[in-house]
């Protein structure tokens, strides 16, 4: 079970970037989403919409408290994502031998308790970019690439690659 | 030189997407942002300071008129980020044969015309989920990780990587 930690959603602020985030955290082979700080049903909504449409079992869900949700995943190995810490290169060979994971993101200031709590605090690059892509680059390393060819069952849709068009097949 | 095109900003919608859009752009290895929409002077002051503090050469610039500019680099190789691509991992190696790109990156509708103004359409994954995340893969493949790595010049600011904390060179 691979999931996804996000910090201290703001509702108004962030609805479209945390939307990314969760878009991204299945295309990229994740399970799970959780999010702390506002409850927020209309992004709960487009991303439940995603997943009927164009399948696989992705789920999203609100937490109240980040702290006590990180402790009871105490079997799984925590991975705080973190212009901070580590280099994603040289640990993931590490971090891959564990099967199950908890990613953290955050927005500007992640409090030094989650950097404690976590087994480890990765980076990708120490350059200011994005959760988005934090977590999407993550995600391609510890699934070695393989994620690109995900198959996802129960899809309504369905893209066929095209090198000048939209193919689509639909009612599947 | 590369160079991002980013159609159609929006100022209010779009800001942070944008924004992320730029930074994953410039953390990623591409010289240059160019978007089209709505001019946005806060977007670019932003992006510009971090230029300004973590270092390189990166520049922003609107364009009032998106075709036109892509005429106007006629002797790059233009790639089109669209989920109805063909995938990214079939098509990277001949594509990075191409010294000059000029990639871009839209929001939902894009018209046909930029299908056909492209020599690739790529997809990152033919899921739905975020250009700022197809940007920073289709970068990721193209050097070949090798930006994971990469230095900017004139920082006045630098993260030494920690395995648990905040170690930041300033003042360079």
């Amino acid at each position: 079970m691979l999931t996804i930690l996000r910090l201290n959603h703001r509702k108004k602020r962030d609805k479209r970037i945390t939307t990314h985030c969760a878009l991204v955290a299945r295309a990229f082979g994740a399970d799970k989403f959780v999010y702390t700080g506002d409850e927020d049903k209309a992004f709960e909504k487009g991303v439940k919409a995603v997943v009927g449409q164009w399948g696989g079992n992705f789920s999203v869900k609100y937490k109240k408290n980040a702290k006590k949700f990180l402790k009871e995943q105490n079997k799984k190995t925590i991975v705080n994502l973190t212009m901070y810490g580590l280099p994603i290169q040289n640990e993931i060979n590490k971090i891959r031998k564990n099967k199950g994971l908890t990613i953290i993101i955050g927005g500007a200031k992640v409090p030094m308790d989650f950097y404690r709590l976590s087994h480890y605090n990765i980076s990708i690059t120490s350059q200011p970019h994005s959760e988005v892509m934090a977590l999407g680059l993550f995600l391609d390393r510890y699934f070695a690439g393989r994620e690109l060819v995900k198959r996802f069952k129960n899809a309504k849709i369905r893209i066929i690659p095209h090198s000048c068009g939209k193919l689509v097949k639909k009612g599947l």
